[in-house]
């Protein structure tokens, strides 16, 4: 790495959110540099939580065997996926890969610990599950930084749960909640593979929008 | 709105990340203008989804009577949690503002609908809460650009899920996730407000990091 990529990268919100991409095929195999890594994770670090309970655990995966059982795992699970398909979606799920876990170099586990705040979480009472939210809010914090440092990031989720408890050592207290494959990029696709490949469009703003009241 | 006022506004994505806070009392009663709130919106929409699942539902309120009625349930909501507490926990959650309902002036339901994409959701076989967490990365995608848009945002989670769903009216398979005050801010503080009041203060980044497996 040269000194200058050692300063943060700049980009403007916007531009992350639109260059944003669930990254398969882009991995070069260079895992990305410790500072540029530190800087993604602390983004990750800043999200909203609730009570402020930061119920985040990381887990950085580098060891060549572990991304090789995680992406065997994954293999098989693709298949199970595959099953189900007939006909145009088994023929289009064909083409589409799910995770580059060996060739990003570098998997973050994300798991959530609902017991970092203590039993009175101000703001979980009434929602359990708001501890869980807070993770993903740090896992897109870290998305776009990692797309503001020219970093890819991809989501698996093709994996059992205790598969990857079991992996990393998560305790039980500790839930798994994402791997995601980070490391640099060639560069990133204007459109997502699943657009691309014909899997799914996407859908206009105004299908999802509803004023006052859900409209039936 | 001034003409300029129409324009997306710029901000660095690391800022945007470090300025937003969940905002609470710095609410100036005006809501986002239509453009503004379209933007963030639009920001939302572009998160990433579980097999492009787009499973994200925005509901807007402005009607008085359902803001009134929201605030009224979450101030009853606040008082079983702080019936929960005692000594210094009690005392120090006295001093804390729990909603902006009505002083921000809209508030955005946020729903999850597991049905947009059909019954073969790819990405989502195995773990099934895959699409609450996308719901959960549109969310931060909104927070980012109402703070680049100087607009305030503040997550309300003391309310029950039922009740918020007759509110709006979200149908049986619609979950509602989120209650956002979204609204123009005087400002945003500096310190999150539980920090600055006392509530909870920041964990270290290391804490929350592991390498290669989770260290107990």
């Amino acid at each position: 790495m040269s000194e200058e990529m050692s300063e943060e990268m700049s980009m403007d919100l916007y531009d992350a959110i639109a260059r944003r991409r669930d990254t398969r095929a882009e991995f070069t195999g260079r895992p990305p540099a410790d500072e540029v890594l530190e800087r993604i994770l602390g983004a990750a670090h800043r999200a909203p939580s609730v009570g402020m309970s930061q119920p985040w655990v990381f887990v950085t995966v580098r060891d060549p065997g572990t991304l090789a059982a995680f992406r065997d795992h994954v293999h098989a699970e693709r298949e199970v996926f595959a099953a189900g398909l007939t006909g145009e979606r088994a023929e289009t799920f064909s083409r589409i890969k799910v995770e580059g876990i060996a060739e990003s170099g570098l998997g973050v586990v994300v798991g959530y610990d609902p017991t970092t705040a203590g039993e009175q979480v101000l703001g979980r009472h009434a929602i359990s599950d708001t501890g869980l939210y807070s993770v993903c809010l740090a896992i897109q914090n870290l998305w776009l930084a990692a797309t503001a440092e020219r970093i890819g990031v991809g989501w698996v989720s093709f994996y059992r749960e205790e598969f990857l408890r079991d992996l990393v050592g998560l305790p039980e207290h500790v839930r798994p909640v994402a791997w995601l494959c980070v490391g640099e990029v060639a560069g990133l696709p204007d459109v997502p593979d699943l657009e691309r490949l014909g899997w799914r469009g996407r859908s206009p703003l105004a299908s999802v929008l509803h004023q006052e009241r859900y409209r039936g």
